[in-house]
């Protein structure tokens, strides 16, 4: 099945929204937790974290000003902390009901059934349900001209992780840490390992990795 | 297990690259296609592609401008235009080998038993194995001083999908696609359904989408 720019254009609007949020592939699935002056906390669903680089340590996040992920660009603006908490399979239904439009002075937690923990001198609530939780500490905010889209970058600055999901190298086994992967607008899905292959050189074959 | 900003400043910087890496979640397994104004072709495994929006469909692409990346980064630049193609199982260990550092005058597609297939009218190549397959036209390009990558901002101009994979809200099935994931630096996952769940709403449960 082909369809060129045409045939994108003139889709229903929902039948598009739906297929271009699922081209790109899989996507992390993560609560993004905030507080705003009072410690009102707010919480809310995102797919799309992406790793910027390492030294230091960044990520980047695309907030849509639409809906609730306003109340999370307002506060992370305004305290310039916040928290990325993976979903894991024990959470992903309460995860996605934070999509609801919930009226500001509601939280997310309390409304959908999850836990807010709070690090000393840390101004945004963890998810206390989630075993990998990242603090982050806003680094730039750029408002994308082209479709009224805001890229916020973060550093990260307090990181906790099952034990048992860490590996030697550093890596972090996102299946034993049963984190799951989101596609589209609405399917959760749980993955497994195929292989860990080594880093790639001209002319030597791949290797697996077997830890 | 618990680190603060010290702690990760101090790991080792390949520890701290495979952790940074890997803990943003699961991340989407694409090639990504180009090719210079002599028509040479270029092919990079990239896990960096996010959804900017649907209404233009727009993606936006990380790129690093060390390694393989600096000769997609200058293609695309040069030639307006690029490709990216889902990795599936069939391809993956291909796929991972274009990471090899090639002379900018050898293609990864020769070298790493990947095809190339050309559209009428479109100057980047795209991988024939793949069967989930998007034309891109460049948007917008914005060096991030933060760290000296790049956000590469691109509209969807032409798009191949399988059939049997898009579902009849135009959502796409990435597992029965046999799309792959991607975590930390090296690891490639399949990954299955948990459910597909309803829109949200404040006071109404959430129902599986059973399609």
């Amino acid at each position: 099945m082909h369809f060129d720019r045409n045939a994108l254009e003139n889709f229903d609007s929902r039948y598009r929204a739906a297929l271009i949020n699922s081209v790109s592939g899989y996507k992390p699935a993560n609560l993004v937790g905030t507080a705003n002056a009072s410690g009102q906390s707010n919480l809310a669903v995102m797919s799309s974290v992406v790793h910027l680089g390492s030294h230091p340590p960044l990520l980047a996040l695309v907030v849509r000003p639409g809906g609730d992920e306003r109340h999370t660009l307002a506060n992370l603006l305004a305290s310039g902390e916040y928290t990325i908490n993976h979903i894991n399979r024990a959470i992903y239904r309460q995860a996605h009901q934070t999509a609801a439009r919930y009226p500001a002075e509601q939280s997310e937690f309390a409304a959908c059934g999850l836990t807010e923990q709070w690090l000393d001198g840390f101004s945004a609530p963890f998810v206390a349900e989630a075993t990998v939780q990242i603090g982050m500490q806003l680094r730039q905010h750029m408002p994308l001209e082209i479709n009224a889209t805001h890229l916020v970058i973060g550093e990260i600055v307090a990181l906790t992780l099952p034990d048992a999901a860490l590996r030697s190298d550093g890596s972090l086994d996102l299946a034993s840490a049963d984190t799951v992967a989101l596609s589209g607008l609405d399917e959760y899905l749980q993955a497994s390992r195929l292989a860990r292959l080594s880093y790639a050189k001209p002319d030597q074959p791949l290797r697996e990795i077997e830890e």
